[in-house]
């Protein structure tokens, strides 16, 4: 069973969440995990190539935003609500309000 | 004098300004403007490089951020406030914010 490394949470910076939020596809992975649900990369990509989105989930989950569940052959990412919401009150609920409005809704979403 | 290119309120995009707030020096030039004062580069930049100023100031305008006015051989940098503000309400105060409880107080600060 493959491991990921997720920061503790004292050690999720500012800089870093907001540069993971900063493009439209994580963006729009963020908002489709926003209802605290577990996704495989599969579930949240659509059409976007794998390799495409194995990069955009380890940003996210480098700076924090995002934690990865192995469970046999399958990972299930989740946002990680609580230790957002710690460290940063409200800044991800404005941040995907917004990313909402915009139509950042999902990672292939057309804009 | 140099004439510089400023997105339009409504090109401001929700991806680049989180983009150009993702940087622990250009936190620090943002939460230094927030007053709404007009600054130039040395005096934002303390003991950074001026290549490395202009490449962040550059960012910071680029996204929509910052308005940087011309005067004589001057330049003076001052944030968008009033357009950032009706663009996405409340982000901007929400991130600086965290950015002063993080240090992220000017664009030299040692963190």
């Amino acid at each position: 069973m493959r491991r990921y490394v997720h920061p503790d949470p004292a050690d999720i910076r500012l800089p870093e969440v907001l540069f993971a939020l900063s493009d439209a596809t994580r963006l729009g992975i963020a908002v489709q995990l926003s209802d605290g649900g577990e996704r495989t990369a599969g579930e949240l990509g659509g059409d976007i190539a794998k390799s495409t989105m194995t990069h955009h989930l380890k940003i996210l989950r480098e700076a924090g935003v995002l934690y990865v569940r192995s469970e046999g052959t399958r990972c299930y990412n989740s946002l990680r609500l609580g230790d957002l919401e710690g460290r940063f009150p409200g800044l991800l609920d404005q941040v995907l309000g917004f990313a909402v409005k915009c139509g950042y809704t999902s990672a292939g979403a057309r804009r």
